[in-house]
């Protein structure tokens, strides 16, 4: 993979995401990388939750965030996501929140996943998984 | 308004919205009322956004729904929302959430909101609002 | 039962849990009104995650809120939950939250659960648990 | 400080922090870290809304968590707050939640948060606070 394939995803800020400080609560960011990641599995033509239903999961094992830029109610950002690693048991996606129109970066992380088979044990991730990431 | 106007937002159910019996949390739902409540006012050119920059809010002061079927991580959805009554001092929304591809319902449920001055205080819907509201 | 049990849960109020009009966002009080339910049953020697273990689980049917007056951030409230009916194959519970300090009633409200076993449909409650709520 | 001081705080896994996987959904851990953050506050006679009051506030400028073994709902853990380190305009806490009864640690974590005036602006954290935290 020479060049990283970047999907994007809109939403609106909903009232609900918001705290008595105006802005957007900074757990609310992790909700939307979750987002930005299952938008990213379905571009791939890889659903998660068809994933889920063959006995794999990608629980979080790691999350990190940093918070540049305060977003507020009805403001549209997009969710920009990517695979930053692969590995055989684990997958590390990165993430840039930024304003729909301006374009500036609100909040920047990662998240680490590990696999994990039905019987709820580290495992690799299934080949399938691995060719559509681009790595096999 | 002889008929109602019905305005429909579509959205995917997140990871974050499900729990442990697999299917999204009750609560949630007024969560998405909330969306859809803010499409429709966008739909009307009247940004709540905007209203609350002049002054005025709409808390909830009454909710109510009823859970028909279970959706799931992954779903897409669209929420029905529409103008149930207005008064001079109260507005209630109605709403259905129905899944996106059967149109099976989902939830049905209401909210009635008072209007709020900038000092807290009960006070009658602006003129405009009630204008776009094809109430006057 | 002449006369109805009430149990009380106290909890304090997150900043997760308000919203940008500085006061707590209403549909958490539907996860507060689940605290309550989850701390009556826990009061009658109840558990209910002992009644998922066996295959029992109580779906919300039906909520319903009137708001009353606000809640900030770390004010210190009180749940009171009751039973409202009990049928063979459904349960109502009855909710107030009020401040912990000066009893002021902020929201009161109701849930309607069905009773569904492991394949998920509709059963009677339990023996015990009707037992256990009087009611047998 | 020779000795950090940990203060620390019990809660209940409520069914809404729970997700279609059976466990608390990952960014649930920030709202405990936030809970934890308050608590910590709280036993310094420093209430994190009394300085909110007087125009200062702590937005989170960056949160890490580290996710070691899941909950479940019902289950009561234990959140430990501790102070990592205090600059004259930034503060980073620590966090471990562990099982409340047998200890076993499920998520470790900081956030580094800066302090902020009335106006929106960086500033130092005020003297008193730095006093509490032991600093000055």
């Amino acid at each position: 993979m020479n060049q990283k394939r970047i999907v994007e995803t809109t939403l609106r800020v909903r009232y609900a995401e918001t705290d008595a400080m105006g802005v957007v609560y900074h757990s609310n960011y992790l909700v939307w990388f979750e987002v930005g990641r299952g938008d990213y599995f379905r571009a791939l033509g890889q659903d998660y939750g068809h994933w889920e239903q063959r006995g794999y999961a990608l629980p979080v094992a790691e999350a990190h965030a940093r918070y540049h830029a305060p977003a507020r109610y009805g403001d549209e950002v997009a969710v920009r996501t990517w695979v930053e690693q692969v590995r055989s048991r684990s997958l590390t996606l990165g993430y840039e929140v930024v304003r729909a129109d301006t374009r500036l970066r609100l909040v920047s992380g990662w998240t680490r996943h590990i696999c994990m088979d039905s019987q709820g044990q580290a495992c690799r991730l299934p080949l399938q998984m691995l060719e559509s990431l681009g790595q096999s």
